[in-house]
């Protein structure tokens, strides 16, 4: 069956970089029978702001909104506002979404934080008993396409902005990974507005390549749900215990005391 | 001379938790002779997307507009507009500058990432050669004081998000510390809206009892500037020689292959 990809695209411009990977990454998975819809944030004018305003009709306790309360709500009657109950159709209908994106501050552009903040729902996205990897997009996969304005260097385990692995862990794991989504390895230009013309067209190049396959990549290793225990969510005695001679941590964000896995975050297999 | 305190305020509603901190903010330190200003970012309908529209007048580049280098130029030239304006000013005029908010997927929310994004302009922020250790705001301090929704436990080294010290490395070292922010220690306000009333007024009380003494707190520890090279930004073979016999690595961001620092984003002094 033919797959169906969002591109949820965060830039201002059609003529950036950017837009030249989204363009890429359209080209290249209609040419392979894919179905692909984009999101463009900004040319949609996309509202980032969580607000009471997202709900159709009056709010369940006005004088102390909550957010993840109300907008759960509204998911479950029907009552989000348009704009966020379509990307939700979307979503739904994908078997991949790609973020393509400039890097604003070791994060995504707020634009993007806000189809984040409310695209993924509580109740449509994630809930207490499915997330992580018996999250509820378990069947779907997605990924991190972005521009950095930083060199590679700078990134790395030894550079001034640190480890890119430490970096993306929030995004990876706190966004993607929790509403179950498999994760692909991100897709990392580096500030390719520093580089020259002919390495900016290589950077394509790759991309295009990767994109040929990309369906069938094997995702980022996280830590089974079942390996914690179900009430402070802690790893469990055992799990701890059979890594207990192993070099490395588990994740990032796991590390046991030891030294973090390399690459846990950019590429599969580790 | 009294200190100037600016709160960047990001919840929806002021009946929340939330509010409670900042509120509690404001009176302790007005009553030790600050001045407090808040910036509500709700209430302002603060615009989060960084748009053209935030530049008054012609853009230099409409075709391929480079938010980054267009906000530098209208910086420059005065054309910046208003509301960006405004949020610079107190910015400039503050001596510690407070986050408060709920945490949104493993960050801030959209409405203040936007603050981020359009406040922080390059030139105003950062240069090349103004950041980290020599940051443009490195007289000032700054701290995150935030809500969670998960439990503690979730975001120990051992527990399912990952440790918090991950999660705090692009917020504190990638935002606050690359504009130079002195920065305090978060206060994380774990699970409130879980919490027994009696839970939630104790963790009102601590906040308040550290409030009196915020202003004399020693900062978290970041690499200096001159750890580095020039070119690349790695640390430099004697920095990293001189640490290698070390149990931890430097930060979370940079570990030379070693376990992480415990806490080195959460408290001082590590």
């Amino acid at each position: 069956m033919p797959k169906k990809v969002l591109i949820v695209f965060a830039h201002q411009s059609s003529g950036s970089f950017n837009a030249a990977a989204k363009n890429a990454a359209v080209e290249v998975l209609t040419a392979q029978g894919c179905t692909v819809e984009v999101s463009e944030l900004y040319a949609m004018s996309f509202k980032a702001t969580a607000t009471a305003e997202d709900i159709k009709g009056d709010v369940k306790n006005a004088e102390n909104f909550c957010y993840l309360e109300e907008s759960k709500l509204a998911w479950e009657q029907g009552k989000l506002s348009d704009d966020i109950t379509k990307e939700q159709t979307k979503l739904t209908e994908a078997d991949l979404i790609i973020f393509q994106f400039p890097m604003y501050w070791f994060s995504v552009p707020a634009i993007l934080k806000g189809w984040i903040d409310r695209v993924l729902t509580n109740g449509f996205a994630f809930s207490k008993e499915k997330r992580y990897s018996q999250g509820i997009f378990k069947d779907k996969k997605a990924m991190l396409s972005f521009t950095t304005g930083s060199l590679e260097s700078m990134f790395s385990p030894t550079g001034i902005n640190g480890d890119m692995n430490v970096t993306l862990w929030p995004l990876q794991n706190g966004i993607l990974h929790y509403c179950g989504f498999q994760v692909l390895a991100p897709q990392i230009f580096w500030a390719p507005s520093s580089a020259a013309a002919e390495d900016r067209k290589s950077m394509l190049d790759s991309w295009r390549t990767r994109l040929q396959g990309l369906l069938e990549e094997k995702p980022l290793s996280f830590i089974p749900l079942d390996c914690f225990d179900e009430k402070a969510f802690q790893l469990k005695p055992d799990v701890h215990e059979k890594h207990s001679s192993q070099e490395f941590g588990l994740t990032v964000g796991i590390h046991l005391n030891k030294p973090l896995p390399p690459h846990s975050q950019m590429k599969a297999g580790c």
